[in-house]
């Protein structure tokens, strides 16, 4: 990652502190992506390693990442994916339970929403504990994808996210890192 | 709109019966948004009209509105506005009462997600009732947003929604109707 790109986006991201609650620096990207240029350039940074490759479809997680999948999607002519909460999708569906700070969730994905053999990349804005990307992954390869990359805004690699997804084989890419959130 | 845009979008839309009570009829554009070249020409349909003009904004409602409107924010260049159910953004927003039809509910924008004077297109995948597109007609203009177009995948006429846009002077662009719905 250059370090150009990473101080661009950088300088029009917002951080608010004590939110959702004290002691946590929390990273908003809305003020990146209103930035016409800095929503581009990211956009574009993280397809770019894969412009050459033949992607069937981008994978966005509900909801920043349905933001960042669909441009993604639409740049490299690939077809795009909702792995959504529990509950939000009107179709047959697969569904694999995550854990939250506090209990569990479920995310689902409409059981036709990849063939078997198909080149995915997934999609969020940021990676915490990778929880949710976790179960993203779980819910591709349970329908047979094979899973080219999982890209992300920001990284937070304190929390672990990162090292799941490859841990399970999955590249990670990554645009801003923030050590010590 | 010409019709073969229609027939191509038509052939790739999933209708689901009695979806999410009894008598209605469904329409899933998650097979539309997974067909690369539809999804492609979906999005290229809905901004061709602007693609000369100068558009800094493209919000787009959540969450169906997030993937076309990334896709269409790229393609234009230009900035995304996310307009939330309320609770979702961090930062200080603005926020509108709409009817549900059992009950109110509330839509959020960031107070600095437009500066007044700014040219912005609305985007969802689809319009109904116009409840929601109305909220954030409402949300755009109270930051003081010129509304260049409200675009929608599909449009149900008869649940009214396009003619209440454009009663508020908004000009209102749609690629599939489905009459009797």
């Amino acid at each position: 990652m250059s370090t150009s790109v990473e101080k661009t986006l950088l300088s029009v991201l917002r951080t608010i502190p004590d939110y959702p609650k004290p002691g946590v620096q929390f990273r908003d990207i809305t003020t990146l992506l209103g930035d016409a240029s800095a929503f581009r350039r990211a956009v574009d940074e993280l397809v770019h390693p894969y412009a050459g490759q033949k992607i069937d479809k981008v994978a966005g997680i509900e909801a920043r990442g349905f933001i960042l999948g669909g441009a993604m999607a639409h740049q490299l002519s690939a077809g795009f994916v909702p792995i959504r909460k529990k509950g939000k999708l009107p179709y047959d569906t697969v569904r694999v339970a995550y854990s939250l700070e506090y209990g569990i969730d479920e995310m689902e994905m409409h059981r036709d929403a990849v063939t078997p053999g198909q080149r995915v990349m997934l999609v969020d804005d940021l990676i915490a504990t990778g929880g949710t990307a976790e179960a993203a992954v779980k819910l591709l390869r349970q329908m047979g994808a094979d899973i080219v990359a999982a890209c992300f805004v920001i990284d937070l690699p304190d929390l672990g996210g990162r090292k799941k997804l490859e841990a399970l084989d999955v590249p990670v890419r990554t645009l801003i890192s923030f050590e010590g959130d």
